[in-house]
């Protein structure tokens, strides 16, 4: 493919290097490129530029916004004694998309994984100690929504014991989402593990 | 998903839009992109804006270039008689990936496809008669190599009709590329066309 224009070539390379797309969708999303209206094409261009420029961390909860203090923890309706500690931004569209969740979140930025050097010091864990530790008395339930992996886990451990090492914290209800099975699931083609946590966590009717 | 930054937003909206990239993974790309060292975006950023202005048509083959005149039509020790006339610009890839076909190209950028209004006149059509009839008797054989499709073989067919209503060309050898079973196919599971189009070309051995 070395007799393509350099520019395109680039684009290529760029769109290789994502995740998920191959050498032969890169070529294709390159090419498809070179048909669009010059005006989109600028527009991805600043967005593309401009991305890091303008996305901020919320200095509260550290999820991205446009402005200092994210659209979740400067609404004042929400219940914010509840907060919700996930690994990624992306959890928190999970939350919203309907689970009637109304507390306010806190996001890690990834989970422990000891085995790619990722410390409690890498994560935003001591921000949300801080956080805690400004008026502790005004928090009520902590649900620590990490995922249910083994490394989502282990930072799900470590949170609880670290907040209950110190007694400040004792107030605060500390939660995990629930185990089971998933709404349209079959039993039969359920993993053990599910199941069991399906079974341990079972409720009267 | 409306909590999230504008150009987060925008940039989502522009991989979305791009041909094999559904919502999620759209998503996924553009929290990916968050992650990249600002360096990276500018250069992506500038490579999309300037691909329009410095990508060209090649003005002999109507390749994609930088040049005004492609890497092929440049180059002396290309067989300029024979051309083969592809359909788009990814096609010349294909030849070019170990064929050791060293003739020169037609891009018609399409193909004819009446039902989408691709008429002669949307394609570059007019433009291979017009490289044609500047000097008829310098060339010795067209491979009219559009894809066995269709609407490639109604372009091929076409090309053929237009080629032979005149009598300049008529020393020039037609050809399209043959029909048969691909290397490593099995017999068994190979359609009826293929196979039927197999026998027909079956040579001596």
């Amino acid at each position: 493919m070395n007799f393509l224009p350099k520019e395109l070539l680039k684009i290529i390379n760029f769109f290789e290097m994502l995740p998920g797309i191959g050498p032969k969708s890169a070529r294709r999303l390159g090419f498809y490129l070179l048909r669009l209206p010059q005006t989109e094409l600028i527009q991805a261009s600043q967005a593309i530029a401009s991305l890091k420029k303008t996305v901020l961390y919320c200095s509260i909860c550290f999820n991205i916004t446009d402005k200092d203090i994210c659209v979740f923890c400067s609404n004042k309706s929400r219940d914010h004694s509840t907060i919700a500690v996930v690994e990624d931004v992306q959890n928190i569209e999970a939350f919203e998309s309907g689970t009637q969740f109304n507390g306010v979140y806190h996001v890690l930025h990834g989970r422990l994984d000891p085995l790619n050097y990722i410390g409690p010091d890498e994560l935003y864990i001591p921000q949300l100690f801080q956080r805690l530790t400004k008026n502790p008395k005004s928090y009520k339930e902590i649900i620590i929504a990490t995922n249910p992996t083994t490394e989502g886990e282990a930072t799900a451990m470590y949170l609880k014991n670290k907040l209950r090492e110190s007694h400040i914290f004792d107030h605060i209800v500390l939660s995990r989402l629930a185990y089971g099975l998933p709404i349209g699931a079959d039993l039969e083609f359920t993993d053990y593990m599910t199941l069991k946590h399906a079974l341990d966590g079972r409720m009267k009717v």
